[in-house]
């Protein structure tokens, strides 16, 4: 089963090194990673996304929770929580095949953002059910390149991670 | 100045930790880091920014390419990358704001994620820029939660990080 963990982590140059140490040792298969700034800029925010049973979870809640420079570990609950994924995608297309592009990327809320006389590159973001049935669209093209930032999650609604009853009505 | 590089890696699981660790143990300063899939399942693309001058950008690429794992390091041009991050922001908004915020929405091209009685959640994309602008939109609004993939980018044009003439026209 695949687990969104979102971690708030002091923003320093081995935390990185630290938690990604701590999946790769233990063996747990990260699917993907990412990792960007907060509104304060002592803290980062890391999104795991990892493959594994309710135990395996567990202890690796356990085992972030120990690492000192670690301020919150939240498992985002699977029936409230909102992800999205950004990717850039990169197609061979001659200039007569670029209007069936543009249809794809108007159906599916991709927006062009490169042309050149032998590619496109499309940018989309959305959950993974989105991401997946946009690039099912473009398996017929070429793909030259792709680019995808990992998912980042966190729950709907009021809730924030730092506070369970959510920000004051 | 501030640099992004794109590295394609084996996908194992110790690949991400080995790579963070080696820009935190040389005291190199990470913006942002995200690790994707690509279209093959066994290559991972992580794309870092890093500040630094050119001396300690082509130590770094030097020491990327003494990874056994590594098997591509690119160091994207300023002048023709297309950089792109997507951002997740909560702002804490009573309805009667809410139009003010949609309104945000419409003349930055994000869009409205989740809305609760206390909160609306938007998602955008674009580049620093664009980001900028958007959260500079919302410093009046009480921001109660924030989430960044970090940066993702590509050359534009057909020139792909594994070949440097571009796909075939």
């Amino acid at each position: 089963m695949e687990h969104i963990i979102a971690i708030l982590v002091e923003n320093n140059a081995g935390v990185l090194s630290r938690v990604s140490g701590l999946f790769s040792r233990r063996g747990y298969n990260i699917r993907s990673l990412a990792v960007g700034e907060t509104d304060d800029v002592r803290i980062s925010r890391i999104t795991v996304v990892v493959n594994g049973d309710e135990q395996i979870l567990s202890q690796i809640e356990k085992q972030l929770n120990k690492l000192v420079e670690v301020i919150k570990v939240q498992v985002i609950p699977k029936d409230t929580r909102l992800a999205r994924e950004l990717v850039l995608a990169k197609v061979s297309c001659r200039p007569e095949n670029r209007s069936e592009l543009i249809s794809i990327a108007d159906v599916t809320g991709a927006r062009v953002a490169d042309v050149s006389a032998a590619t496109m590159t499309l940018e989309i973001s959305g959950n993974r059910g989105a991401i997946d049935s946009f690039l099912a669209l473009l398996s017929p093209f070429s793909i030259a390149e792709i680019v995808r930032t990992g998912t980042i999650a966190l729950r709907r609604g009021a809730e924030t991670i730092v506070s369970e009853d959510g920000v004051p009505e």
